[in-house]
């Protein structure tokens, strides 16, 4: 199982990602505390590929998988990074041709809320 | 349907990734003129994304979705573009996470094959 | 990319399946001159399938893929292009064999609601 | 199609699974024969698996296709026949490495509405 | 379970699709019995929908699914109630755009493979 | 990442499951700790679960998602940990209703084709 080590790095990237403060004592649950240090700790940080990279890496799954929930949360990262809402247009409109129009068609509509969302403050 | 310009666009970017020399004239079935024209002669050569990220987000998507010729094919693609070993290998232990071991096992799989290929001269 | 002949095409075909009366000229952002264009417009058009018989087998991939709001949107183009509720029904009941009974209860939801909305004349 | 007898299986199954109680007259829809008389009276009543085993393959498939309504259902089926709470979230946990993990947050997510609509009596 | 009467009906279904001619009293393994009786007996032969209709839907399915081994089957099960070469090639061509291009790219392989096979008289 | 308790443990999981004896001191590539010790060593690992659970929710998940090299693996060790041929072929009639026939199709093929090998000695 995680360290507290890891767990403590996961919080960093979560962090840096989507702006969430989050104390590693409360990273209780054994779900959670996998997630924070195996995933976020330690695979998010290592140097082999940047954060930029693994960002868009991510998103691009979570396009083409369909996956809503999580897209809209990484949309929020990618920016965070330096992806540019131009970049995430594109890089939906290069997907619809590898996981189909409808997923392009969903993450068209999330990333357009997502966008909103920020130019509204939320 | 695409026009003469966009398929031989694309017969320039198969050229780039894979290393294939078609003449344009002879991309004469529908779907082979779709192909060519549509996706890599108009997609793949907007500036909004660099063709090193286009074949990233391709590879990323091809692992997850678990298509396994496709991936063979745009492996050798990406090392031409300049991704490394290390990287798809990284992007192969990243993505996991997204689209669970079984298709990352696969990709390593066929990873693996691709660069003893390679080093085979093949 | 598309044609402004080909985005007028895909308007048309939208008009017919959707009833929805799209100027050409707004069709501007990228992905949407593409998805009018390259797919409504030329693909949409072919005159190897009729019309009914491209409506009949995107509902089939919409419902066993489990794409939801496009499914919604193509169950009222079927309806429009003369497929009938009880062909619809019977193809959620055939291709619940082929995608799982999941994706079938979801078709069913959904084709009932739309089946309501029509009859409530929205 | 469905025998009368197969159909009255079937309610019972969904009785015991959920506390559905339904009056087999009342299936008269194509669809709903198949799914009561075939599924749920022919198949999950069959010795070889115990209703148990049965609910906790099908709760491990609705986990990693993503089908959410559906696993809203059998996550309350599951509890029903014996399996717990913690072993609900042990599979999750389990899973996310076989489906990757935004199948497993969302079914986290579902798992914990469907558990806070169970301690305020819905 | 299926009836005699149903699986009988199932295999006259697979004669008609595959040429295939089994008599049904070697029906006997449970999944085989529920797969003729009830799949091939008595949703096949349901009047809503032509076996046309149902061949192209299922082949529609199954090339966005990329379930190779059953779509090179009902490829040949297409040509045998009517459906033609040229509208199996367009069909990929169409369902390209809905389930993405490496699918479409699998159901050409398996549709060129089927039809060399069949001119060679296999 | 992983700790050497972790691998070591990992190691044991697959030695029970699938007969392999592999030294953990081997175990050197980064994926192939993360899934030695996080993976088997410590989620197969936890008492939440018996291992027969976990086994036989592995071999729901494979089955459904079509994932065949990991398949052929898991029903030995599902097979090594007590799970009966029969309740293998029951699973596989059971998830054709959540996964599609086409699936369950595949599986059968796979599983026969274990059995078959097991039979000869391999």
């Amino acid at each position: 199982m995680p360290t507290e080590e890891s767990i403590a790095k996961g919080t960093g990237v979560l962090d840096k990602l989507f702006g969430w403060k989050i104390d590693p004592k409360t990273v209780t649950q054994p779900f959670n505390r996998i997630t924070m240090g195996n995933l976020f700790g330690d695979v998010w940080t290592r140097p082999e590929l940047a954060i930029e990279q693994r960002s868009m890496i991510t998103v691009a799954a979570l396009i083409v998988l369909g996956r809503e929930s999580e897209l809209r949360m990484h949309l929020r990262g990618a920016l965070n990074v330096g992806i540019t809402r131009v970049q995430i247009e594109e890089m939906i409109l290069h997907l619809a041709h590898y996981g189909g129009w409808p997923v392009a068609a969903t993450a068209t509509r999330i990333a357009q809320e997502v966008f909103a969302e920020i130019d509204a403050g939320k």
